[in-house]
């Protein structure tokens, strides 16, 4: 039996990857896309190389009031505009918002899909987490659950590919000439991403995540995302990773690896690749973790979402192994 | 029913493209990997997304006299080393070669799969195209099939991703510092792909191809290639697109587009793009093929082929959309 | 004695580089800076590594009337804009135009500095050459000067890094997320460069390019530009290079190779660099040219022409080797 | 008055990137050039677009001993190498050593030239410092000199283009098709830049380093260089400025930003870009440092270390503007 998904924000990004996700899932049938930027073309006009069952399905405008019956919608608006639309959303379509406007918010479940699946399991309004926060709290979950390091005390050094800014209006910033051969910090002391992630520091640790930083960087590729995290603890590396290898214990997506992971490790795949040095004699533990940021980061994990709520494997379409190179 | 399965070659980007989509096959199971420089070396060692079923297979020496029981043997081996080693497997294991040394060989059939695919079809002995043919020659076949440009006056201008070279010894002209922000033309008059082309171009038009130019060049990208072709004859454009709509009417991995193609249209995927433009009065047609160097390029024709000659649907573990962006 | 500059279309990067040259020139000191995009900051706040003494320097709007007193204008608009706003400035300021408006222009001098040096002495308005024409025809030069080729059959296949598009509104699909691994042709059998490219043809062979082709092709580098030119005509590759090396003798900024030229070869620098292959055989003869497409392409050979009106020596502060790697 | 000066290591990034440099330098003679990878063939043979005066330059194979008459060599040779051979060298000729191996090592003065250059001011034998120092300790000083950091607490997170790793013999996992698309964390606890960044910092400061954290990471960019340091301090964000711009007031190639720098704004340039951002709350004090690792990460200091050391006016043959985009 096919259940019916709709994707809105198809022309970005994160909407382009659910795509090619829900176009490949043996459950799954894509009957509804929209997007502003391509309202009236085809899906093959916009994605050359869509499957030809798909290729003549119109994209529409989007009008959260008149969706055609769907079980599933993801949503991937800009943060800041979802939120007012979704709300109109008829409470019998299940939505997972791969926006920013619902994370940490009432009546959403936040969807850490590889720590909280059982959370997740059967409701119906979903938030998929940010690219950088599936990244840096999966590698953190283990030593916060088993108290390895002071939540109090966390650095985040982040590192985006490109796609992670969006596609959004083309600004002349993200345009290749400008952006090739550019590494560019920003969002200082005040990323969007901070309270997501030091609300559930809080939750994992039970105790104070107050003196946080997080620090986000672009780097001149298109996907590919890796946090480099500073922590106080006193454990060792052969500990940090045992705590992860029994914390993931049976969990499809999560690697635990003994060498530092690299971004090109995850490309196109919903896998995150978790590793650890610490050096007790100086009260550092270091986590890093790594995920494509549109696939664990955006679409991957709102498709594990999806299946979470429709009460199918978790897995379900998402095995594709990473491209490499 | 699963069929046996093995890769040689695995270290090299061919060989690793094959096992992406071997892992990934429903009706084939890896159960041998060789490759010189990484033996002794799981497969998670060398591929850390690998599927967990596979990871802790061992990648051995290759030695052709002692293969476990195979259906299917895909070798990726440099050109000019494939020869000697692969008359020395059994004859009952059916082999796929991506290397060079077969093309347009006695006892081997030339594997264009979406042009010949009746010629493959228990076949046991494959030559695997080239990636320059692979574009190039299924942007010629309509029109030479239908006689609409002269094959004795084809000028192909092919530009690869750097995958294309081969992971090789590490070349430092091949390192990213040398290579990315540069265009390289190379191989003028004289690649070793002339033959291949040369010889198919005949085939396909019954005349002779003396007159043809081929001339590659490195792009600074990973993957992704174009051939942009010059040919002399009077139809119009639209007659061109025409022609291909009906030589590749059914074929399943063939798009024909109005547009002229990009390379990122077919990343990851085993499609091969196709378009044309023409000015009769110039006595110039224009023909593109776009493919991924690794996909239809290599290791998806070459999985199209193995299915083919194990009389699966051809398409068989082939469908995934290219990655974007 | 220093010469008072100034320079409009400061924001784009054929207006950045510019800049930078003008900033190292010994002889041309630049007292104007003109960018709707920038205006009313200064340009420190647009080129943070500009040299101290012109950091303070307001950028402002461009207003054709009220320019301070100028010895030279060099102008980087976009192409179509340029024609109305130039005729309005006063005919003492000695004019440069980067854009497209005045190639073979009534009242223009078409500046092909390397060729035609002495036409451009002390003339007051110069119209620059177009990226592609300065490789192409900088290649072609000796082989139409010699009639080496048939002017009326050369095919040349183009490569730009994607600068050559410019900074412009920062359209998405010059975004770093979709043109990175993305080779694109466009601009087929029409592109804007065509009628300089025929007509220098025609004026440095006496014949007719009527059959002329040009196919442009966005490469995902920031710069560089190789023509890739396929012509007709029985010399030897050693003919070839010999023809280039007469025709160039003495010239500063071309370098005649015997190997395939690359891009990288130029990068930052006003060089070009042209090689041949020849197959007498096949009535075949190639030429290729490589230029950045900011230098050569565009801003260097600008300064190169405002030297020449100025009667400076002609390499006055573009002496600067390329930047490698 | 010309100076003769030898550049030992030709072949690698960092001696071309400074045979770039002494080919512009007014005061400085290019007689000597050796490298074991070049040897024999001409600089125009490595180097296409080298100067037509020093384009039939042979290069040598490196023999210490018998060197021409030299005022300065600048040696670029793979740290662990160089000590010896050095060693050999006549005590007339001054070294500026762009490798490791005598970084505060007894007789070599450690060549940070924006923070002390009396001290190099008529020395011999000059240690010219690595990239990542020269950008965590031009960024460090000011907050070092005035107290306004701890010394014994600092996470210096760095990130470097792929020319850092070298040229190196070509090792696949810096070739281009793995590189590229990829960010890669590397000697982890234990880099070699360690020991001159814990030393430096102990000099700068009066105290310990003894927590010293250092994480280098490749990015896939060729050039460009960033050091995020965390810093636990209870200044503010303007007082971390002034304290810069005091410190460096009236040094040429610094530049204090209130934005945070991005790494193309140094490309091909000797300049370092520093800003900073605190939080008193969080007792957290950011420095950021840009270099470009070829330029003041490498031959740029030691163009202005020799020229330092020759008592020429530091800046001579640097003052060219970075390349952009």
């Amino acid at each position: 039996m096919s259940l019916r998904v709709g994707i809105v924000g198809i022309s970005g990004f994160g909407g382009g990857e659910a795509l090619r996700l829900i176009a490949g899932h043996p459950s799954f049938d894509l009957v509804y896309a929209a997007g502003d930027g391509s309202a009236g073309r085809r899906l093959v006009d916009r994605f050359p190389g869509v499957a030809p069952r798909l290729a003549d399905l119109v994209i529409e405008r989007w009008v959260p009031e008149s969706l055609p019956p769907l079980d599933v919608l993801l949503a991937s608006l800009p943060t800041g505009t979802s939120a007012a639309a979704l709300a109109r959303v008829p409470p019998e379509v299940k939505i997972v918002d791969l926006g920013g406007d619902h994370r940490y918010a009432e009546g959403w479940t936040y969807g850490l899909a590889d720590i909280w699946p059982d959370r997740i399991v059967g409701r119906s309004r979903i938030a998929n987490p940010g690219c950088f926060p599936a990244a840096a709290l999966t590698a953190l979950a283990p030593l916060l659950a088993e108290g390895l390091i002071e939540p109090g005390h966390i650095v985040i050094d982040g590192k985006t590919g490109i796609s992670g800014a969006g596609r959004g209006g083309g600004d002349s910033r993200f345009g290749y000439a400008e952006s090739n051969e550019n590494l560019v910090p920003y969002g200082l002391l005040q990323h969007v991403h901070m309270p997501e992630i030091a609300g559930t520091i809080e939750q994992l640790s039970g105790g104070s995540a107050a003196g946080l930083v997080f620090t986000p960087h672009l780097v001149p590729m298109t996907r590919g995302l890796l946090a480099t995290i500073y922590c106080r603890g006193r454990a060792t590396t052969a500990q940090c990773l045992a705590a992860a290898r029994r914390f993931y214990a049976g969990r499809a997506f999560i690697r635990v690896t003994d060498a530092p992971p690299q971004t090109k490790w995850a490309t196109g795949s919903n896998l995150a690749f978790v590793s650890y040095a610490a050096d007790p004699g100086r009260n550092l533990v270091m986590a890093m973790g790594v995920v494509d940021n549109l696939g664990k980061g955006a679409a991957g994990q709102a498709v594990q979402n999806a299946n979470l709520i429709c009460c199918l494997p978790e897995g379900t379409g998402l095995e594709g192994a990473p491209v490499w190179p």
